[in-house]
């Protein structure tokens, strides 16, 4: 960005979805806009790459068709798109979308109002997409200040994972349950809401598909860890289930049996305490919530739970809708205050904007391995 | 029944499984209370065998293994129950039970309280359980005053179908809906659903597997009809979604695909109206209740429809006390006000308690076919 010229120009990666089938990622050159007076200008310096940011990044493209183009600093992105998926991309045909969820950065510019003005200088974090550029010209009031000492590399995953797993602990209050069940529990949010329900002495009951991830969760002082690969694995889920009384469940899997042998082992540890025959099943409600989708195949299951059960969708932005700008502010306050230690994240590696690009790279990042977030510095040269 | 003396005996049918895995079902004579100040002596003179009815009466036996012991008065029959089907079973095993969830007859005896006292000779519907039997002792406030000129058979039906429709469309307002979809929609209860609707002014989407049954619901004055079986069945509905505006539905099926394709029409449908790209689907929430399982095959399905949707159990007598005894009155006061117009049952046969042990018998009422809904006269000879 050249400051105090009328040429404001500055990188900005574009997903791009064509008629024809293609996928197209690139570096677009944008114009940064002057600030009005309630915004800041941040230069992005950490943002990353997040399951629902790969989701618009890629969209249904087949990864094994991913080839390269351009140049070294204007790399570009190709990628095939199943015909069968393409019905389901009709609203974004065409359209050149920029991408990223959150980030954080410093603030290079200010509109005249105080709280903008208040913010020239200072490291922030910022959520409301097209965060995978070199600027960002954004609200005032969408940015959380970061407490002193903070870098961007801290603040750069402030909102999705923390609000996302202060979400759940408050979801399972408001519907009136005491402890919940956790799917894919080793991931970075998987680990943040083990801290969460640590500090607030909630139990959680954390599902897990390998040793390997039980063994870490353990070592980070998880109480109650079930293993979908081991033969006891429905024995093991529906004692911890009798042991804390887990009556909801957020699935990051969505596709396969799991939600299905949650509400199951539910059932089953209720039926422990009721002597009484109901051939309806108990009365308490069951709930999975499914929030994620890494098992992309059907969802399946069989009703041996009851009528008292639920299964649906469960997504960060509208349910910041539902509980209103208060308690969310609330939620955010408490992430801020506790950026470095309950809310913290960890990165296996920091890349350029133009890195993003390179195909070795995607193979890696897109793979959504435990412990291995990319977090993407479009400070960076590429 | 010998009123006045000690003996006061009647017979009563009774569900049996016992521990070695068989299931047993007899006529069993048992005392009738002397009722209290509060209860009335109901003569049964006809009580429904509902699709629920039938649930308890044989639980999950092999129907192939029925057999007919016993004498023509008091017959007995008994059916394997398949070992893996026993553990569910734990809570019943051992206990005979008595069945029949609702009924109508005529109150013989009352207790000394004026409301029960205001009962004596009338007719009167009634809910609770264990109706198939020749007398039922019964709270006065759980009876149904019949209109003059009702029949006991006109009231026969009075709580189950009729509340579960009411309480299909209660569920439909209070969540929020303007419209709904109703699977095996040509059975009993849809058709009452579909009176209900026309009266009321609301949008109903039948699905059925048949024209036969399309043309049933048709000739009843239905305006969309869906048919599960037609080639175009998934256009057909997301047409009929975009022309309602249906974003909940009751599904009496369960199994199979057909609720998470009744979930993706309505995404079909709201996107229609909606030109925006969104990855994670539609805001407006879309639900379907699963209340029955016509199909017991496991319940499979594709998320394509978003984030904002949810698939659960609903169950009528959770339903009535979720909102509450003022509300259910009021709905008790519509289904005796319009007893024999919306909410009129029709049955294929009449038959005595010991009928329904007769082997040639429960081969025909237990097929659940449409238009084939058998009823009780207790009070009829064997």
């Amino acid at each position: 960005m050249n400051v105090g010229n009328n040429e404001r120009k500055a990188l900005e990666l574009r997903s791009l979805i064509k008629s024809s089938g293609e996928l197209e990622l690139s570096l677009a050159e944008v114009a940064v806009p002057q600030p009005a007076a309630g915004e800041v200008v941040v230069r992005m310096e950490a943002t990353p790459l997040n399951p629902s940011d790969l989701g618009l990044l890629f969209g249904p493209a087949d990864m094994s068709s991913v080839k390269a183009s351009g140049s070294p600093s204007r790399p570009v992105v190709t990628a095939r798109i199943p015909e069968a998926a393409m019905k389901a991309m009709a609203n974004r045909l065409d359209v050149s979308m920029p991408v990223g969820n959150e980030g954080a950065g410093v603030v290079v510019e200010a509109g005249a109002s105080p709280a903008a003005q208040a913010l020239l200088g200072k490291t922030v974090a910022l959520i409301g997409g097209a965060m995978y550029a070199q600027y960002r010209c954004i609200a005032a009031d969408q940015c959380l200040l970061l407490p002193e000492g903070a870098t961007p590399a801290d603040g750069a995953s402030s909102f999705v994972n923390p609000l996302t797993a202060l979400g759940m602990v408050d979801t399972m209050r408001r519907e009136g349950h005491s402890a919940l069940v956790h799917t894919a529990a080793a991931s970075n949010l998987g680990q943040m809401l083990n801290r969460i329900c640590m500090k607030d002495g909630i139990a959680l009951v954390n599902i897990v598909r390998k040793q390997e991830q039980a063994d870490l969760l353990k070592s980070m002082g998880a109480k109650y860890v079930c293993i979908t690969s081991s033969p006891s694995f429905l024995q093991d889920l529906t004692e911890a289930l009798v042991a804390t009384g887990a009556t909801i469940a957020f699935d990051a899997t969505g596709g396969g049996k799991l939600a299905g042998q949650i509400l199951g082992c539910m059932e089953a540890a209720l039926g422990r305490k009721s002597k009484e025959y109901s051939r309806y099943g108990t009365n308490t409600l069951k709930q999975v919530y499914i929030y994620g989708g890494l098992d992309t195949g059907p969802t399946e299951f069989n009703r041996n739970f009851g009528f008292a059960w639920s299964m649906g969708g469960w997504l960060l932005f509208p349910y910041l809708q539902k509980i209103g700008p208060q308690a969310v502010q609330a939620l955010k306050q408490r992430v801020a205050a506790e950026l470095k230690t309950t809310f913290a994240s960890h990165y296996a590696k920091e890349i350029s904007l133009a890195e993003v690009l390179d195909p070795a790279m995607i193979a890696r990042y897109s793979q959504r391995t435990t412990g291995e977030k990319y977090l993407i510095n479009p400070a960076r040269a590429g």
